[in-house]
């Protein structure tokens, strides 16, 4: 089609981008029956979490569709960063008490990705595995469209309503893993900073810091064209930044340097923090979830999967955990130093963008992790991960579960080896 | 489902925004087949008009589609500025030639509206006037989903590939109309910057005003939050400016500002200045196509309806004609005057985007009319609507077209009547 000459045929020159349609703003969520009746749907799923659903929301949803005729009924079984299991659990109950013509997930990435896997399993014949990336599964592609579903966020944090993915843990293999597929995308975001108005600080703080490290991810990651030359069925959701990931995630910047800090000591009172925050997340979503996040992500993995007797406030305190937003974001300030020499001027734009008002640093590298350090002490982030509980003596045994995140690793600017990683985890035991 | 206590009941707090899935970059209309064929097509119409096809693109296209096993035709006679009989045609070549499985459109905005009815008129029963906007037509709701529409824009201008809507002529009211809904947005943008190489200086110009009027007329649009609060089924498709078309549309500018007369004067030879721009017609796309235009583009319709005997460079001399992109901007400067008390900060930051090195005027309202001007003398644009065949004494004859299209001038971001629209008109037959 093209005339090519112009055009190196081993250089990449395509980028790709999609993102759901968005309903965004104050009471956003009080028009979803309206919305799923446009799809032509008659039964319709709710899912949630056990938290979320203390809160009333998800009947609230369903109510509101019964008022356009829709029969809806509530799952509120969503398991806090998902395993395999868990995610089978709601396949099952979905199976069992189906067939659904549409979903909607109520709650945090753990509701919405679980909706995506339901979705898809109920849509469309195969197990579980079949789907997984490889090589854990058989990364086989959803052979037909699915079922609406329509996705809102109950926090401010993964941008999971934007993205055409879902991240589960698999317990055999003691693995982080995910499906990605542009199928798996929501039909629809519903995006209401109402719905967050009560979170606590530090869910707060800890989902914020998961914005700000999916927006400098994605802004830092290896640029598109820096790669091969792919064939049409080579291409993957997350390739690389790009100016359309670059715009998201820019914005996505400027409105957690505004509005951050507010909505962390002050959330509670404060719609137009809250509202910057929901439009943060939803950005950044829209940018990460087609560029990709790399190393301080797939630091993450392992930092909350083998969390030994860490509680943090704000959060449920039955069972140890490293919140989804700290994990990713505790080695964030060492990860961002190794990645600068790939793109100085990147990390200094997303410096600037973050912390306008900050002075020039006499050294360069140091200016972006010098604002995240600035910003995480601010809303109370722990100091590193020595204080979610591990030492440098622990960091060999981390080690292992970043290498197994290539998907994420190979989106990094610059070759990442098991060394570079050590380095980084050991340098994260104190942030400041 | 909103605690609501902080909203006002009677303001509008939410926007709605959508954009099709991207593909983007040199040779990207090299894998339309692979692409189409993720949607399990079989057999696909491509269609295009005369001009195009002579460039052998669609026939590729169709080449591309049969290597995946698809069967394609090509339907050439796509009808610039097409009308409802236009429509009618080729919705009656579809239906005899069919079943169809899905479209590929390929051409500038003409050729992709086209795909948009004939889609729409061959998923969905009904006819042409069942679906036009008020009061022209029904506006009936497309009731399910329509076929898979791949939209491959040959001219940075239209943003068509982005948007949902298709624009027409209905002959026997004289009037220009549309159909808006989100079911009509390509389900795919294939846009490739190599296709648009061989455009001619004046048709880069005047495509590329297009571009500018979307950007800047979304940009200065009434605020989404200005209206009453809408009940769900009220809402429109263009709900004014937001934070997401503001985006865009700020990105739009900033590309025209570094490549459009780059572009016009060296086009042929400057892929990046090609692709900057296919760029801006996109992003201004994604933008305008949710937020709106105004009086730019309402003033744009009867200025190229009413067409005396105006022939412009670098276009077939066949007929007369005002290109699109000429009728929109010729009245630029003038309505920005005039909407400029409404936002001044927008209109500032604006020309600001478009031309970063001017020097800040005296009077603030004439900063981003000069910046308009000094572009479009630079690229050739005719020097108001006297240029093309207008003087004074048309202007009354011209008033009533601009009138009828309430639906842009009810996102003028200042209520305006026929007493403006005649003043804009007259102090637009000279630009300069």
């Amino acid at each position: 089609m093209s005339t090519g000459s112009d055009v190196d045929p081993a250089e990449e020159t395509i980028f790709t981008w999609g993102a759901p349609p968005l309903k965004f703003g104050a009471g956003a969520s009080d028009e979803i029956g309206f919305d799923m009746a446009q799809f032509g749907v008659e039964r319709v799923l709710v899912l949630t979490d056990p938290g979320v659903a203390a809160l009333g929301i998800p009947q609230r949803v369903a109510e509101n569709l019964k008022r356009y005729g829709i029969t809806a009924e509530v799952f509120d079984g969503v398991h806090i960063e998902p395993s395999d299991a868990a995610f089978e659990r709601a396949v099952e109950y979905a199976r069992a008490q189906g067939p659904w013509d549409g979903f909607v997930a109520v709650g945090g990435g753990s509701a919405i990705d679980t909706a995506k896997a339901v979705n898809l399993l109920t849509s469309c014949s195969g197990e579980l595995m079949d789907y997984v990336n490889k090589p854990i599964g058989r990364a086989e592609v959803p052979p037909h469209q699915l079922k609406p579903l329509v996705a809102v966020p109950t926090t401010a944090g993964t941008g999971a309503e934007s993205t055409a993915m879902c991240v589960l843990d698999v317990l055999s293999m003691k693995v982080k893993t995910g499906i990605s597929h542009w199928r798996l995308r929501p039909t629809l975001a519903v995006v209401d900073p109402l719905l967050t108005m009560s979170l606590p600080p530090e869910v707060t703080a800890s989902a914020g810091m998961d914005i700000v490290c999916h927006a400098l991810e994605s802004y830092t990651a290896k640029w598109y064209g820096d790669s091969g030359r792919r064939k049409p069925e080579e291409r993957v959701t997350y390739c690389g930044s790009n100016p359309v990931s670059d715009l998201w995630c820019e914005r996505a910047l400027e409105l957690i340097a505004k509005s951050f800090r507010r909505a962390v000591h002050g959330g509670a009172e404060d719609v137009e923090a809250r509202t910057d925050m929901m439009m943060a997340a939803t950005f950044a979503g829209m940018g990460f979830g087609n560029s990709g996040v790399h190393i301080p992500h797939a630091n993450g993995y392992p930092i909350a999967g083998m969390v030994k007797d860490y509680r943090p406030a704000g959060y449920p305190q039955d069972e140890p955990m490293v919140p989804h937003g700290q994990a990713v974001s505790l080695t964030a300030p060492e990860a961002f130093r190794f990645s600068f020499p790939s793109a100085p001027e990147r990390h200094l734009r997303a410096a600037e963008l973050l912390a306008p008002r900050t002075e020039r640093l006499p050294d360069p590298v140091e200016q972006l992790p010098q604002v995240l350090v600035d910003l995480m002490r601010d809303i109370g982030i722990p100091n590193g991960i020595g204080a979610v509980g591990y030492g440098e003596s622990d960091v060999p045994d981390l080690v292992p579960g970043t290498m197994k995140q290539q998907r994420l690793l190979s989106t990094c600017p610059r070759p990442v080896g098991e060394e570079e990683i050590e380095r980084i985890l050991l340098r994260s035991v104190n942030n400041w």
